[in-house]
């Protein structure tokens, strides 16, 4: 595909996402860590602006000084930031003028790239791609959010498809060989800064769940009293646990004494079947610790990737978000991207049912703290 | 003017004002004293339904018993109030069906009206106008608020017509006799319930200024470092100083060295003569202390009313905001309406701009935290 | 009696208060509100010697320049103050060297006495008389603070002669007319900047009760559940009851199903016939409330004050800590002593078991933040 | 040495750091990470009671009962802890009591061994010293803490024995070669579970420097403005400089334009040539990456333990605090010792000046959050 028609095909999938939003779903911001979808549409725009338009596309008009501001992420590399705490105080902009925004970058791009790219606008234009894609997800995530915190617990589209799983029972572990294993990128196609270097890892010899843990083996967890005995929890998400008074995954609801659950859908009647999700890393190790068993550290996943199937839920790690060796930051606001993340994340593996199409792949590095449940986070089990 | 055109006016002069908004400035919440602009026009709603129509509309069909939970705002005699807090992450229900709402609880209320009503009745109702008219009041100083703090200072509306208002210089101070005053409504008209019952005061002579304190004024007090002297402070006072880095009245900003003020027509410079406005009392007390002057008592405003021109600002008062001799409160949800705020608060006596026509009288009291900025506010001296 | 002897006994008073007490008891400060006994020896001492021995003794000798910045509980006007949260993390200087500061302090102030000192001074002495005897009474309650939240409730002296104190049940209200009465001291002895100017109140006609409420009357009110009917409560005081989970007064500990008191002699049974105490403001106006009744003013309460026995408890008002008509700073540090308060406070009106004898008076003054709770407060209802 | 012996000797040195303590100083919690000395000098002590004397010594009589409550620091699995915060709030029981509790636990103790111990208790009993030196360390480090933050910077001893330490400059690099090393403790002496289980690790080539750090070239970080330059930060890191308005290592002051250092002797001008201490992970990773290195991984430290000396600081690791292969925590209470903690903690290596002697080991492991300065940590640069 060429550059113009993967760039159409990028921005028309986030647009798509937004279809079934009202204005108002795009303003609100009810926890930190969710931006409001006006945010996100706004910023992946400006960082087309930002790192492409302006300094390669001669003669390009900046469309409004006063959106760098807005729509920054970044820190003073790329002018003052906009608290992340205040994107959900903002009205202005309006929807409809991001929208405009967005349409006048898009002219301007696809004018750009009419004209043949050097190889490195080449690099950041698909770096630009990815890091839309990685907003789609959290658009995803955030509209879930969003919505499934209103009391009125409205769908997000009574349509939307999502993926039926019902997870195995009971399949064997995969048994994986002691040994030198090679892990992080390889090949030509377009990897993050943080999956390079690719280097050698030794591992004791393991075993691995080729299955995620499901609803009903979780709900065995909360019924045999699994969020109320200290001993399955690390001190820190056991203080987690009292402080927030957590007693299940988030969006399940104990209803006339049924577990339901929220969805795209609205509320649905748990699907017992399905792998559990929404759950933090402090619940993902206590639920491996209560089954005497342990999650495993991302070099054994990516070893043993390849025989199981993955990319239904992103899934905790027991590996903390640190550099791999050699690992060295881009210069400028790119090199902001990944690196000033690596201190008290853990990371994740696989993909979600929201991460779009041909976006991950089995060296992919997720990452978030201990703490955060509005992914869909799971559990592969280890030993 | 009969029932019927009276509520037409008030909910139509609501509408009117929120006529100059896009549908994400109905949305926001920046500060917890500051309401989402769908909340306010759902909630005067609400306050119609659930005093009126439901008890005494034969066959009312209630429009969704949701809405009993997000727009109410009493504790739980109606049912559990959405902590206030959370008002600004609620996107649903929409502003177009907030208006629909509106639309429905209307046209009950006219058919209802058209068969004539109780005196009781009667008396909630036009409790359910002044009440529209306390938010038409909010509304235009929450929006003030959203707009004034979003960093590109977008206009309410270009043409609003402001007020010109030029305070005369050094005007004599009125002196007033020792003796007893009655204080408190008295007469036919409507007044709410913290103005009853009329009592007598017995007051020293003291003198009070027939003018508010301008914004040159104040700034004298800015520029002789009033922000950093700690002996005009209460020792609260000088604590939320200190703690939130005040150096101005609220939207105040000094541009390339000359004060601009955030007004609803957009950023402006500052209007020396016209009279200072959005400060705490805080500040209102410490300008007095200042100026060697005090603030007057609300008995003593009162007692003066008659002989200064009020109704531009309010007027904060040394006057803690407690009940008048024989205070009862209604029965009922109703019976929340102000006693349970009797603490901690300071009067504030007059109106300010955007009071609607009619709404004040001289006996009304109006109250706020010693903290809060985002009032009409104003300073008047006495001695 | 004469200048030295009385600063003698002042001084002895403090000293014997502290003689129960360990080493250790000295030190911490398990609230903000409360301060550690050795700060308060060190501050009252710091008094005289700032305020009478450096400005007035010529020749005298600063004993540690250090100690004015650890003991100053002042303004900036006498250096820069130790932030008061901060008291009970200072392990030096030793109480000890605080008792040897003590000593140099009284010698000289004992030596500068015997020389006969102006009338200018002699105020200044008696101010810290009072000073001293405020810190006496604080001293008590910080005391029963400390080790009634310690886990072993150790006893601060088992042999403490608690005033025995039974109220009477249903004693008849006292009536008082309506009029103007005079309110404030008057006469020659000392009395502190806040009980001036003498001045006319207009009060209507009222009721008033001879006795306090007692701790059965209160149980009652803790025993239909006051404590969970947000109709008797201040929204601020109901915010105040679910943050904090209050159920009953401060000290009180329910115990194999009975009620228990911590006392200067550890823990008891509640004496049910004795005055209700250690309660705030918000529950004092709950329980008013809940009876149909209400708190006095404090001009209610100083007009009746001879008709009945007080000096036990205490007692909360109805009215906020404001100046009286004409206050007046003194200029310099001793002008900070009440003014700086009268913001967010409510007057208590009467005397406690701990306050010093002749310390307190009719026209006595004390105050506090409503949710304050570890003075020995009562409840005087009226009507 | 026999056991006896050893138990004498490893209690005297407690008692010996704490001789040139004041009484007070023992009682003060200035910060949660930091305890009371005295905390320290009973929770050890109840550490051999609860889990030596208790379950093995036949007729032993508890102390006191309540003494569980206080001086535990586990979770539920022995009675129900005190919250950290509160310690501090604690004045009872008092030093002299704790001491005599010693006395007691200490004859108990010695009559108990006297009678010769099984392998079981003789491993509990080893536990028991380190953990009691792993608290004569946190002793060392809370009373610098306690005595260094009060405003009279009072010398802990001013003759206490400080190690003089002069690193050395520009001292090369020492190359390690790619390929396999074992990590973790093997032979016959005693190990934390945390150093356990000795396994296999796949190095690349890197160089680590035989050196810390020093004063001086940390000093060369602050003046080209690194504590305000963003990118050599974490995001976590630079809001945490921020928030806290981080400007220079902990202990750290400029007093007329001269930096001092708080030490046990008092304030002292700092010593350039000495390794730079009391620095968060923070601190150091911006450190290494303004000078374009960075830190070593806990794996490479071990690996290259032999080629250079340490001791003398803790040396903040890349690594995060995570099991080893094979990891497993003890049955009970003392399973709580290590595992509890691994998760958003940093791994250091090496041992400090307060390191009891023979303390340490090259495969040990200490561990600490990445905020945390109060120890003597130190940096170690690789590349």
């Amino acid at each position: 595909m060429d550059l113009i028609d993967r760039y159409k095909e990028v921005r028309q999938r986030t647009e798509k996402i937004c279809f079934y939003l009202q204005t108002e779903d795009y303003v609100v911001q009810p926890v930190v860590d969710v931006s409001p979808p006006k945010w996100h549409i706004g910023h992946v725009t400006w960082f087309f602006e930002t790192f492409i338009l302006k300094p390669y596309f001669m003669g390009y008009q900046e469309y409004n000084p006063d959106y760098n501001y807005v729509f920054n992420s970044y820190y003073e590399t790329v002018g003052t930031r906009v608290i992340r705490t205040d994107r959900g105080n903002l009205s202005r902009p309006t929807v409809v003028e991001i929208y405009s925004y967005r349409k006048y970058v898009d002219e301007a791009m696809e004018g750009f790239l009419s004209g043949g790219v050097s190889n490195d606008v080449k690099e950041l234009l698909i770096l630009g791609f990815n890091h839309e894609e990685q907003h789609q997800e959290l658009l995803m995530t955030d509209i879930k959010f969003i919505l499934g915190h209103n009391p009125l617990f409205p769908a997000y589209n009574k349509n939307y498809a999502a993926p039926h799983i019902d997870e195995g029972v009971n399949d064997a572990f995969v048994s994986m060989n002691e040994g030198i294993y090679e892990i992080g990128f390889t090949g030509d196609g377009f990897c993050f800064d943080n999956e390079l270097n690719r280097h050698k890892v030794y591992l004791n010899a393991y075993q691995i769940s080729p299955k995620l843990v499901t609803n009903a083996e979780y709900l065995e967890f909360i019924n045999s009293g699994g969020y109320h005995d200290f001993r399955h929890w690390h001190a820190e998400g056991w203080d987690w646990v009292k402080t927030n008074k957590v007693e299940a995954p988030l969006y399940w609801h104990l209803i006339d004494n049924e577990w339901h659950n929220y969805t795209y859908h609205g509320l649905e009647p748990l699907h017992l079947k399905g792998p559990v999700t929404h759950i933090s890393y402090f619940e993902a190790y206590a639920y491996a610790s209560w089954k005497g068993l342990r999650l495993p550290t991302e070099f054994e996943w990516e070893a043993a990737a390849s025989k199981f199937n993955w990319g239904r839920r992103w899934e905790w790690t027991e590996s903390s978000y640190l550099p791999y060796p050699g690992f060295a930051k881009a210069p400028g606001a790119i090199g902001e991207y990944n690196g000033k993340f690596m201190v008290n994340q853990k990371v994740l593996r696989g993909a979600s049912e929201v991460t779009p199409p041909g976006h991950s792949r089995a060296t992919y590095r997720n990452f978030f703290q201990t703490n955060l449940r509005w992914q869909f986070t799971g559990i592969r089990l280890a030993k």
